[in-house]
């Protein structure tokens, strides 16, 4: 297929894939989505080449940064998700902002396909000048997508974008690290035979600053409307958050276009609150901290258990434990002195 | 008052302190409890030095060592733990046993004063020729207090403890470091009004092997009864155990020593059973393994953490994300190298 390109195109390709940090940054600044794609391709590169041209980019795009309010977003399948992003999205773009979605699939490594950020669920919202939408961000570990995640944040802010979307699907501990790198948590539920609350991880609910409940709509106005009742009840059930925001039950309808304006108005509301009591800035800085401890335990581990001498060592260690030669407290102490030692040796 | 001893007595306390590995080593093997109390204030201490003596024992130990059953106990206060220890202990006694009971309380070292371990808590066991009870291990971490209690049982287990009984309050995560440490693990409960299963943290129940319902005497009995077909049925939900062992709940009375024998046959078929499936060395090796891991990941955190110089550096660094100046993931590249460096210099 390859051979088959017009020469000229070819070229031009090539050149693209080329763009130097430098280009990268200006034309990324200037809000041009094509450098942003490619500086979130190279992100997502594991190619030694690449990281550091990502580096450089990274770091010129943190002044340029931090502007935008970012809201993570969370719901089982089947929730809505895809039709609120793109009513919500629409809104926003109404209100002359400019919207990125970005998502976090856990499962995308596992079936080899996305099943969030499919460009071909927002149909609206994909041609809209203002709306950058991004396939999923994958990797081998949740830290290695929130890391990756938390980088394209920085480059669409760089570009302009002043709401970002970062969606997740409620699957295993996605929720959690996108909490840590979004200001405002959204749940999407949908209302049920009356069992609204079973099924839903407490830590999920304790970490949403705001419910929405779904599909409110025709005959499902007033399970709905329960719903957003035995919610409001059971937030009341949790501490009073660091914010002092009061988590919001809110009923909507993402098909029917009902109550959109009143979630952005809320977000608008919950800024304003947080940067009045400082605590939106504090909560950037501690989130900032957090993934700056998690990186460096994670680099710490695997500077022991990547590096194939050791583990050859802790192997024949492990088979003097089983035959009672050594305790397991003597035999860490021995190891990390190989540890030590093999930095030292290289 | 330390200046009114006699002479002589001094020079003995002075020569009792002196004894090297080998002699400590040499007694300990006989059985001499002196050695045995000397060598686990070894462990207990934090000086290098003792580290050192402390080293060379229990890699000596550890051949003499894993003959024993070791029973974790634990129970909120009041449940009556001590005296379930006494009446077992003695019982254990009788059928020619020795008994050691350690104890691991992690709130000693808030309290300045332990609450287990008390030798007058078991005065008719402390008097027995065939049984061992030290107070308290603490320490400054859940590892720590482990390790030394893993140390200090592989000294009893030398000098031919048995059966070794390791209690815990039900505070915090001791209990899990009880088990990670125990081949047996006991739940002492009281009959309630009907609300058994109330605050009970379900990780606890899960880890039970048994849960015996103390004080099931006189007018108690109905609702220990009670008790115990409601922890059965509790017990039914979970999945099977990886040792193939259906947890038993027995009501007994540690007081009026009733049930006392059928809790000690109970443990003897626990490990014959489990020795026969393998589960029993398989599941101490896991602990090992564990353990190993646990020691050496801390080893390689605070080998970061506790250099002064990282410290700084990371201090620095914080206050530059906070400024915006560099990514979280950034420092954490390069604190990482910086601590390479740091060790390539010593």
């Amino acid at each position: 297929m390859n051979n088959h390109i017009n020469p000229k195109y070819k070229a031009r390709f090539k050149k693209r894939k080329s763009l130097s940090a430098k280009n990268l940054l200006e034309q990324l600044i200037k809000g041009n989505k094509v450098a942003l794609s490619q500086a979130i391709t190279l992100i997502e590169s594991n190619q030694e080449k690449h990281q550091q041209i990502v580096d450089k980019l990274i770091t010129s795009c943190l002044q340029h940064s931090g502007q935008s309010i970012r809201i993570g977003i969370t719901g089982v399948p089947g929730v809505g998700k895809s039709t609120f992003i793109e009513v919500f999205g629409k809104h926003l773009i109404r209100n002359k902002k400019k919207v990125a979605v970005l998502a976090v699939d856990p499962t995308s490594s596992i079936s080899r396909g996305s099943i969030l950020g499919d460009k071909t669920r927002m149909p609206d919202l994909v041609k809209e000048k203002n709306a950058y939408i991004r396939p999923t961000a994958s990797g081998s570990s949740l830290g290695g997508v929130a890391r990756k995640t938390r980088e394209s944040i920085i480059l669409c802010e760089a570009a302009g974008y002043d709401v970002i979307l970062v969606e997740t699907v409620g699957v295993g501990q996605s929720e959690t690290a996108v909490h840590s790198i979004t200001d405002f948590f959204l749940l999407l539920k949908l209302a049920g035979a009356g069992d609204e609350l079973q099924g839903i991880k407490r830590g999920i609910i304790e970490m949403a600053d705001a419910i929405l409940i779904n599909k409110s709509d025709g005959e499902n106005q007033k399970a709905a409307k329960k719903a957003q009742m035995e919610f409001k009840r059971a937030l009341h059930l949790y501490p009073e958050k660091k914010s002092q925001w009061t988590p919001k039950v809110k009923c909507i309808s993402a098909l029917k276009n009902k109550g959109i304006p009143k979630v952005w108005d809320m977000i608008e509301s919950y800024k304003k609150t947080t940067v009045q009591n400082k605590f939106f800035d504090q909560n950037r800085f501690k989130q900032q901290k957090f993934w700056l401890y998690d990186s460096l335990n994670q680099k710490l581990k695997q500077s022991f258990y990547e590096n194939p001498k050791l583990k050859s060592k802790l192997k024949d260690y492990l088979t003097q434990i089983e035959k009672q030669e050594i305790s397991s407290f003597k035999a860490a102490d021995q190891l990390y002195q190989y540890y030590i030692d093999s930095i030292k040796e290289k």
